[in-house]
């Protein structure tokens, strides 16, 4: 598809807690705290998204406590860390109740899960949802989440992405274990299900094994939209064998155009066009009617920020303790095998690039992109054309204000200027993500 | 409580998908098929279990496609066997969005479950349902589910208890990991979570540990409702120790009486009160304005019984093939570890009592109760009165009309006698189950 036709694909990174990415947006008058746990909150929030005609949203997700800034997590439980409270499979449903087009997502490990369950809850969520599942694919990155699995320590890089292959593999053979039309359900013949039309996965992997069938007639999209973000060159590689989307994360422009150069090159070694993955910027904005406006709304936010809580939550991210690293080779001592690659790439960048500390550069907030409707417009239009992204991935400051105001003035302006879609037009996600 | 004054619980036992317990039942033409992977099935669904005062329902679930009878799951397939289609963790939130009072069970396996998981899924569902979550515990019963889990067999059943007994021990330890008023939320005080009110679970057992804590506050039940269905000794063992409420499934009142009184007295060997768990009787009822309605009815549907189906479902339940078997001796020899005891427990009795072969009785439908409502009442009544059972679980042959003419027309007969509720008094699903 020529460039010039093609739209921003949109996609919302949200969680089951008050903050997703601001770790003092809590503080915010605007913040509503009262209801975490009850539905109204993640339907309000999918009616927003369908509104502003977000391809989907997906559940952001740690299968544990951060207790690795100063080996505890009073810090991070005390100035409110960005937790994900309710599983996302719980509240996916109610989303679904409530939106037509929404694509919805749920993070999965698949160093924690076994094929059978996720294949089994994902195409449940997708036939309920008629074809809007959408799986973000990680494969768990710290020591804190393997030790509520009964592991001593997190497996290594590679085990777990050995593992996460097979584990994907293991879900395709079960999707594929129903032909289409398998459900007759013939009262006078008394035929319920050709069983012709269905076949044992007989899946054998090293790390995973299944047989099948899968207790669950093929989905609408027959298996769900497979995002990932992967961004080590490991990760780069699985992201490009199955990611659908792709959520890219880069100091600027020219550090995303050269990973999405990347991942579209290597989509090739899999025999895959490189429309079938939507490599998506994440981006964070604070939107004003003036840049005047958005400024002082960015500078107030800030001044919510807890340091401290920076520091708690980088550790988080990268899988080492910074109170104890004084330089980049300590703390890449320190981390081991665990972490976000992609955190740590995006420090290292900004550091590069404002020659400050590695320090420094942990406590700096990135990411943020503050301005007018034109402005924050601007920025996506040029990233966009750069050729840095097939669109975004939005990450919330205030949830849902943020997504609401995002809608409310920055969508029309991509719209005007041809960027961004102005219905829904596909019937599944995937449709959607592909038109 | 003095029996007179004590009131019948009530649950029902669903399934994902159009036939619960009667084979024939999806053939029956008011038998709706189009919206099994509906939401607004399981709204419907819930809806009319609240109109008639349910405690409760739950989803019987099996992790995979019975293959055992004539080593093929063709059978089962063609002719409507009993499936579980959508996981019911991914249903349970949507019914909780459309009622205030109805509990929601899963059946949920220890066997091929991590308790991490498992504790944070039912911690989802107590809080988007405000307290009205509830597990039947069990342990799983076939090498086909086992299979879909990378295993050869399905592990012996001293082992899959011993397991079991772990697993519940450590969902225990991480719903405790969070004291109730963790949450503190204070934006002036920059106060969000007391890290004081939170603690590690450090569960380490032989077959599963975890760390903890878990990433869910505590959930207004604290523990969702554990059923359990346990009827070999040691399932009654299991089901002593954990259960709240349990599913008994027996030949007749005498048998009912026998487990009923077996159950309250392991009970107390935990230091558990009698009243603390409710033995329930399964229960399968055709109700018509009159019996002989009732009876047409039932003649009509029995009609559409499929035989070979039978066989079929019989050798899931009981894990051996029974076109193989000629008499109980050879069939328990193919059983081996496999199959719920109760079911073969029943089978025994209906041979005892009606002076019949093990293939004759494993062909017999079982339980079902044919009446008007002044029949059925006094059935119930009677087994109530007896000591047989503190109230039922009622199978549905044709789901939901069963439930809404159980509603309709025998719940009223109940409240007549003062043997049910008028109203719900609880404000969770544990509360109106030991009021």
């Amino acid at each position: 598809m020529p460039r010039a036709s093609k739209k921003m694909k949109l996609m919302a990174y949200v969680k089951t807690g008050p903050t997703a990415t601001h770790n003092g947006a809590w503080k915010h008058p605007a913040s509503e705290l009262g209801d975490i746990f009850l539905p109204e909150r993640y339907e309000h929030l999918a009616k927003v998204l369908e509104a502003g005609f977000f391809d989907g949203c997906f559940f952001a997700d740690t299968l544990g406590l951060p207790d690795i800034y100063k080996g505890s997590f009073d810090t991070y439980l005390h100035y409110g860390g960005q937790l994900s409270y309710l599983d996302p499979v719980t509240v996916l449903p109610i989303m679904a109740r409530v939106t037509k087009h929404l694509g919805l997502g749920a993070t999965l490990s698949t160093t924690f899960h076994h094929p059978y369950h996720l294949a089994r809850l994902l195409a449940s969520i997708d036939h309920l949802s008629a074809g809007r599942a959408c799986w973000n694919v990680v494969t768990s990155t710290t020591d804190f989440e393997a030790r509520n699995f009964g592991m001593k320590d997190l497996p290594a890089k590679d085990d777990r992405y050995a593992r996460g292959d097979e584990v994907v593999e293991a879900c395709c053979a079960l999707w594929d274990c129903w032909e289409e039309g398998a459900m007759i359900m013939d009262k006078e013949e008394g035929l319920f299900i050709d069983p012709g039309k269905v076949r044992y996965a007989h899946y054998k992997g090293e790390h995973v094994s299944t047989r099948g069938p899968l207790t669950i007639p093929r989905s609408p999209q027959g298996r769900p939209v497979l995002m990932q973000a992967g961004s080590s060159p490991r990760g780069r590689e699985f992201a490009a064998r199955w990611g659908e989307a792709i959520f890219a994360s880069a100091a600027d422009t020219a550090n995303h155009v050269k990973l999405y150069t990347d991942i579209k090159t290597r989509m090739d070694k899999y025999d895959r066009p490189p429309e079938h993955c939507q490599v998506l910027a994440a981006m964070n904005v604070v939107v004003g009617e003036t840049d005047a406006i958005a400024q002082e709304k960015a500078d107030y936010l800030n001044s919510l920020l807890s340091p401290e809580l920076t520091m708690a939550t980088n550790s988080a991210m990268m899988g080492a303790d910074i109170s104890k690293a004084k330089d980049e080779k300590e703390f890449f001592k320190a981390a081991g095998h665990q972490g976000h690659g992609g955190s740590v790439d995006k420090v290292l960048q900004i550091m590069e690039k404002e020659k400050i500390s590695f320090a420094e550069a942990a406590r700096r907030p990135r990411g943020m992109v503050v301005g007018s409707p034109t402005t924050i417009a601007d920025h996506m239009q040029e990233m966009f054309e750069a050729g840095g992204s097939d669109g975004f991935v939005l990450m919330p400051n205030l949830s849902p204000i943020m997504f609401e105001e995002f809608g409310r003035m920055v969508v029309p302006e991509l719209q005007r200027r041809g960027l961004f879609r102005t219905q829904y037009t596909g019937k599944t996600m995937r449709e959607n993500l592909r038109s």
